[in-house]
């Protein structure tokens, strides 16, 4: 089973949207196991501090270490074999090579932060992975969390049925999807491409790779540099 | 107020994460707004289907744009400023510097789609800007429209305080954010810098610029082509 385990000042964020749909289906069947654990618990005194000013100065709150740390160890023993992954604007962006390589492997530990992040010394001290969703910055890790699980829990066995996607199979060959189309035939006087509706599954092919292409190279010719094939 | 409309098969996703913390408590004050619309109540028949299978053939179904339409159309009138988006892994990848202007705009309509997508024609015919939160699949764009309402929410006046936060300044000057410390000095035999304990601010300053720069360069060469400055 696929196990996730968060670490977070807000564990009922969680399940949350995975808690519905595909994944909350395979949640209760036991296909994924989540388990949310508050950092606070491993908290600083009577009031439980997670956090501290910045050596040298600036805005915010830096999460501390020596929390986070216990938070870390009481959450999975040093032998867990799941990454332990830090969400965070500053790792590496999540492809969909690496949530392939997440869903096959045994879960993963997450650790959401807050504030202006987490003191530098946790990230080698306990090994954790920085990873980005995007370029962006988010109120805390839990929405990235939340994002990277469903990306991984939709690959399991089981979950998504024998079908693979049009998309997927689309980002694996390094494009973005080709234009979808369905009835009704006329959409507000807009005709679904003659060429679909021919019956010609070669012709129909070549269209769509040829769109992917031309829509890749459109919008994010970057896919196309590091392209395979 | 900034407003949130959400198009959605699953409305009871949301506020979900941004019930709570900075971005529930800025919803509860009014900061900002969030509906959730169900797209199946302008569902085909008595089944109220949403969907119907890819023309020319493929995996999967495809939501149709006759559907989506009538319920963009009661979502908001036609000369609602607010842009309308398409979570998708074909957009334009969001950045924070789009995240600033819809976060300076009066909110957004959000068309989150589940399946193979959408019929191409709700597209143009709608006029939706395809947004794409990273190059990985998710399940639908769900989880996708709560970290870009994560990402403008906090933005909003009120919702963070005056404080701008160094994650986002370092992001701004195209840079990921330097190696923050806290207490305490000494985390199992790993120390604070020294630098950052003198009280020499401009010596800081100029440490943390590097240590940006070096960590950017390291991880993230594609962002210092951009850079400006």
């Amino acid at each position: 089973m696929w196990r996730a385990t968060i670490l977070t000042l807000f564990p009922e964020m969680f399940p949350g949207p995975l808690g519905l749909s595909l994944a909350g289906d395979a949640l209760s069947r036991g296909v994924w196991a989540l388990d949310s654990q508050q950092i606070r618990e491993h908290g600083i005194g009577r009031h439980r501090a997670v956090d501290d000013t910045p050596a040298g100065g600036g805005a915010g709150m830096v999460m501390r270490a020596d929390v986070l740390a216990a938070a870390l160890d009481a959450a999975a023993p040093a032998d867990d074999p799941r990454p332990r992954l830090l969400m965070s604007p500053r790792g590496a962006p999540l492809t969909q090579a690496r949530v392939r390589d997440l869903a096959a492997g045994p879960g993963a530990i997450i650790l959401c932060a807050r504030f202006e992040g987490v003191d530098e010394r946790i990230i080698a001290a306990r090994q954790l992975e920085e990873v980005s969703i995007g370029d962006y910055i988010l109120s805390g890790g839990e929405v990235a969390a939340l994002a990277l699980m469903d990306a991984c829990v939709r690959l399991l066995p089981g979950v998504m049925g024998e079908e693979r996607s049009g998309e997927e199979e689309s980002f694996e060959d390094g494009l973005l999807e080709y234009p979808q189309y369905t009835r009704p035939r006329d959409f507000e006087g807009r005709d679904i491409p003659e060429i679909l509706l021919s019956g010609d599954h070669g012709k129909i092919a070549r269209w769509r790779h040829e769109q992917a292409l031309a829509l890749t190279r459109a919008r994010r010719p970057d896919l196309l540099s590091g392209r395979k094939g």
